[in-house]
């Protein structure tokens, strides 16, 4: 069972100033892979709450999904936050979601997103709109339940990587 | 209105060596996003020289694109000296530059090209040669348009990142 | 001519438990290119005997291609020690090798693969299962061909970079 943990991450959600969409389509696409939501918060754009709460968090998530933050504005530090936790960098997620969004609209380009494995926990950065949720989600839901069976062992350790 | 420098990066080139056909391409194709060219430099392959001239250059333009030195020979250092003035790393613009030039050369994957935000400003490293260089604005020109705005705050902040 | 090194990084592939198909798809593919294999080793999953390997092989190959220890266990340590060796990342080949495994499995988002110039070696991570091996390969084959000539300076040094 994934057990998954939910961070928007936004000033104006976080004042209760603007409603969280994105993270409501999360909860959603997460049905897909019968994914058990234990937590979702909101919390402002600073760089110290967010790697405190993505390592709280992975102590009973094994998947914390972010959205927000990770755009080019000087309030944006998502990235940066996810590197401060992660031990090992999964680039691929944030190549294939901007690969194929690019596919969409030339907007892609502009984020910087990043995911990674924390402990046993894989933490994957999501853009902050609800369409871009929704698209991103969609490319790399199946890849997301293959690594965390990695991640837990449960499939041969060299049958493909 | 876009204000945007070029600086062609080329040991053969600074000495009057060789014509720099590629930052030809580039003032040419700047025309199609209406920027108005405020600089044009061609300086050698000396990493300080280029985080120099990209800090000076980003003072008054909010569009550096760079072209020459990011190969794999001992004198290209263009990504490298990037990597020492951005503060926020863009990988999609690199990322989608490689992946379009691959469908039509191997050699698309010996570039090293960086991409970031300095303060205002957005630094693209192009490719060396003129044929690489066109194709690649081609790829990426509707992002440029796309990431200004938003580091002008000119688009909802949030609209799709 | 081009001097091939493999190296396969298996903790039991090392004590002998596991069977190296993995390396033999190497040195079939290898023929493609009329490389000459000149050193075949395997040597289990620790970063420091990594680098030493990666650093002594370079000393007479001018292409090191390893297999292994690129997912997300915490054993898998072969993205770390390249790094710890390349003196110039090549960001393009991983990114070519994710995006076309991507489109025949999810799991291609999992690999941690690393590739860069060490001296004047090329040093290309591939996944650790033979068929993503003989997959990958086929995407890179040219390209690393291209990025050795440059290397040794035989092409043209801004012909497509």
């Amino acid at each position: 069972m994934i057990k998954a943990a939910i961070l928007t991450i936004s000033d104006k959600g976080s004042r209760g100033e603007r409603e969280d969409k994105s993270g409501e389509v999360i909860k959603e696409k997460l049905q897909e892979i019968k994914a058990d939501i234990i937590a979702y918060e909101i919390i402002p754009d600073e760089r110290a709450v967010i790697t405190e709460r993505l390592k709280y968090l992975a102590e009973s998530a094994n998947l914390v999904l972010t959205t927000g933050g990770t755009g080019v504005s000087p309030r944006d530090v998502t990235p940066e936050a996810t590197r401060d936790v992660i031990e090992k960098e999964l680039p691929g997620f944030s190549e294939a979601m901007r690969a194929e969004s690019f596919k969409i609209t030339p907007r892609a380009l502009g984020s910087r997103t990043v995911s990674g494995i924390y402990k046993e926990t894989l933490i994957i950065n999501l853009p902050g709109s609800p369409k871009a949720v929704a698209e991103c989600l969609d490319v790399v839901l199946k890849s997301i339940t293959h690594v965390l069976d990695l991640v837990k062992g449960t499939v041969e350790d060299c049958g493909r990587q």
